[in-house]
């Protein structure tokens, strides 16, 4: 047995036994291990934020890790966006970064670069294996690291060495530690001022946004009128039909604003003080309204499931009955040009049951209430801002859930960035269909220029937001890497590719030209 | 005059005039300032590794720098594995990268990020600005530390609110640092070492690869017998007909010791010692033969070129000769398949004069003989074994450029990790000609697994360098971006495509199945 051998061994002893790959010659030994050990699932992508991105979308349906393997420090780089968004969404994520062989390190190679020096950023846990005698144990509490609650980014350096040289052990399993309980004196304080009569709002965020979390809040909420809240972009939520359903926050500080106009107290479940996506002349960052109370249930590395369970012992509602959302038939006119909110009808509509819906797109996000009281379903959304994340989350996403359906709503500017995702789709006929918002332009940066108080769109300006020269021919691009696409002009056109695509599995593109 | 227009006017005065940009929310004054300002031409690419591997391409060949404009650490981390390749080309590069505003860093937004952290790894030169007082004052400083010899990355750090303050200055002109010149005693240590009669090479890199720099090594070379060396991947070659001809260091380690057999003296002009790209298992990194010398006429901040017509000088052999290389014409057989060779001697044989090659294909690379006798040209190579460079270096080339043919030779894996650079190349019009080859596979991969002495290909294995499954269509991916392109499968629609594509101007792509 070799160093890589006992690397993939520990790691599938743990628990991780998919890798989403683009390896590189430092990394052949893992590749060929692959081989002498059955049981890891090698997914090739053809760019590192497709890997990592994927398995963030693993991670969040799974509950546990998936790795990557990534080739040095520039092929850990170009994971390094969708790993930030990795680690906003609070996904465990083990990364395997090969590195040049020890005794290669000193010399100046083209390909060295300063690996941890990238890494940092974005790892919670970060360390370089010095032998192939403890690779084995390095990658059992990499994992063990990455399960650390909430989820957590693990990056292991590998040096060629460390692979090649040989090992005799597999790592034993190492326990995957548990959430910390919330204190009672917490519980106790927190039921008081929930008891006091202010008006309150929970702040929800993490576990707490699935459905055991979500009943315990909707009892409290049933009986106390609090307001349930989840974050503008939460990692992931369920809701649709029969479940307890969450407001989501609004995008804009402003809409923030008046959203929590007269809120008394913030109670925060996982969740931090809601605070403005960016930052913008005379207008606040710090959202909580003036006067208003924060409180704590639970941290983000506390379990807060358990919290709210508690908090309905404390205050005496466990036979309260949640208020949920009751499907509903959803029209859809055919009246009128294929836009944002028709396309929203036409998902609502169509979702089939236990669907996981990723979106990536400043247009879908109005049309959220839409699908409240569609077919019950799993909400992921971009957590970090880093764009270019949806793409390769329901890649991941679907590979964890195979028989699950993902829709993911997608705007045609942030598709770009790893527009690669297709082929991986392709290749592992991961079923994912596609909505391409093609309005053909950053639509939310020509919002985001008046919003800054910055000068009206020039042409210069306003040539930084187009995407019309050319336009982007998705059907094209989404055939030039296996997935077939179709391109959607009217409403009718959209919904019979939509519903048709509901009904099939397997990959597919929608151009939902807007 | 808000700091963004500063900041905008200041780099002009520096001779900044174009931007590689993919900018988000906290660039949107920069984005507005130019259109209060003329003289900036601003490129969208639709992905930031597209920016800064243009950045590179047009500093390689514009001999100074653009800037990038990048949207905070995830913008920036997008960019890095060209900013790697930049760094080891020693281009200069200015990257403005836009960051939260001062008021609003304090909050964890989920944008937050270290972003000088993400920074550091590859950039010389690195500063947040704190005022918009002085952010002119940065950025000229910015472009001064970019063109310290040999060529370095500047990054500065823009927080919004230094955009869109209020300032009242355009930074003066800071003068560019020249390279340093060579001692007098150096250079006679050297004549010494050279007239001692043992048997040397030169290995040349920087300037010293381009036509004054090579003229006065051929002096020397006709005078002394010395060979003449480079880099297997050097930034930037002057060859083809005319030129003095050098010979490329073959890419593996064996190959390496081999060609240097014999080999007594190495003069670095401006280059590293030879060291292997990647380390094997039982095969040495250190390539310097044993026992031969190793002497430094130039190191990479010192003038090149000087200090080879002072070497002239000391030599006495300004009247020698230089051998160039003689333009020979070229046949193109018909029988057979297409393949690597037939491809190359294709280029060799329809390349027009002061063409531009990039190369980021190990199949390309054994036939690089063929076009020494061609038209004179430029020819860019992968610096930093970042792969996912040359799609975007041959645009900004092309930038640089625009009367020259760009002719970027490009395998078909490395080609995906940038594909985006297509769309800027037809929005821009820029004069590039793309060959895939199609090998469909990570052909080197497959070599190299063998190389480190891991197992046989396994099926799992042969998965992770195959993109068979499904093959990729460049026709269609091409189509998608607007750019025209064919498909070739034989020696015979090669040709036909390719002399085509030299006849016109604007991008094309030909899919070389090979």
């Amino acid at each position: 047995m070799n160093g890589a051998e006992s690397l993939l061994r520990s790691l599938m002893a743990n628990g991780v036994n998919v890798c989403f790959g683009n390896p590189g010659t430092s990394e052949m030994h893992f590749v060929a291990a692959l081989d002498e050990v059955e049981g890891m699932r090698p997914i090739l992508c053809l760019f590192e934020g497709v890997a990592t991105g994927a398995a963030d979308g693993y991670a969040r349906m799974a509950g546990k890790p998936a790795c990557t393997l990534l080739h040095l420090g520039p092929g850990l780089a170009n994971g390094l966006a969708n790993l930030h968004n990795a680690r906003r969404a609070q996904s465990p994520v083990v990364n395997i970064v090969g590195d040049h062989a020890s005794s290669h390190a000193r010399y100046e190679a083209p390909l060295t670069s300063d690996l941890k020096g990238f890494a940092r950023p974005v790892s919670h846990w970060l360390h370089s294996s010095s032998s192939s005698l403890t690779v084995g144990a390095d990658a059992a509490r990499a994992v063990q690291a990455a399960t650390e609650a909430p989820g957590q980014v693990a990056t292991l350096i590998l040096p060629a060495d460390t692979a090649w040289n040989p090992a005799d052990d597999v790592a034993s399993t190492l326990p995957f530690p548990a959430p910390a309980l919330v204190s009672e004196q917490t519980i106790e304080y927190v039921a008081s001022l929930v008891q006091s009569g202010v008006r309150t709002a929970f702040l929800l965020r993490g576990e707490a946004l699935q459905e055991k979390g979500l009943r315990a809040a909707g009892r409290i909420a049933a009986k106390t009128g609090a307001r349930l809240l989840c974050d503008t972009f939460a990692p992931r939520l369920q809701r649709g039909a029969g479940r307890v359903p969450v407001e989501r926050l609004p995008y804009f500080a402003e809409q923030v604003v008046e959203f929590l106009s007269g809120t008394e107290l913030i109670i925060l479940v996982g969740a931090q003080p809601p605070v403005s996506f960016f930052a913008y002349p005379d207008k606040p960052s710090w959202l909580t309204p003036e006067g208003c109370r924060l409180a704590v249930l639970s941290h983000p590395h506390e379990n807060g499931p358990a919290a709210l369970d508690a908090l309905v012992d404390a205050l005496g509602v466990n036979t309260c009955v949640a208020k949920t959302s009751i499907r509903q038939p959803v029209e859809v006119s055919l009246d009128g040009p294929l836009d944002a909110e028709s396309i929203m009808r036409v998902v609502a509509k169509h979702l089939p049951d236990n669907a996981i819906i990723t979106e990536e797109s400043s247009l879908a996000l109005p049309f959220y209430g839409l699908t409240e009281t569609a077919a019950p379903h799993d909400f992921l959304t971009l957590t970090g801002g880093a764009i270019g994340s949806m793409m390769a989350v329901s890649v991941g996403a679907g590979i964890a859930c195979p028989e699950r359906k993902v829709v993911n709503l997608q705007g045609d500017g942030s598709a770009m960035y790893t527009v690669q995702s297709l082929w991986t789709q392709a290749r592992e006929n991961v079923d994912v269909v596609t909505v391409i918002y093609a309005n053909r332009g950053y639509k939310i940066l020509s919002n985001e220029l008046k919003r800054v108080g910055a000068a009206e769109n020039g042409v210069h300006a306003a040539s930084m937001f187009d995407l019309q020269n050319p336009a982007l021919d998705w059907v094209a691009l989404a055939k030039g890497m296996g997935v077939e696409a179709v391109r959607a002009e009217s409403r009718e056109d959209f919904e019979a590719a939509f519903a048709s695509a509901m009904k099939r599995r397997g990959p597919m593109l929608i151009e939902a030209v807007i």
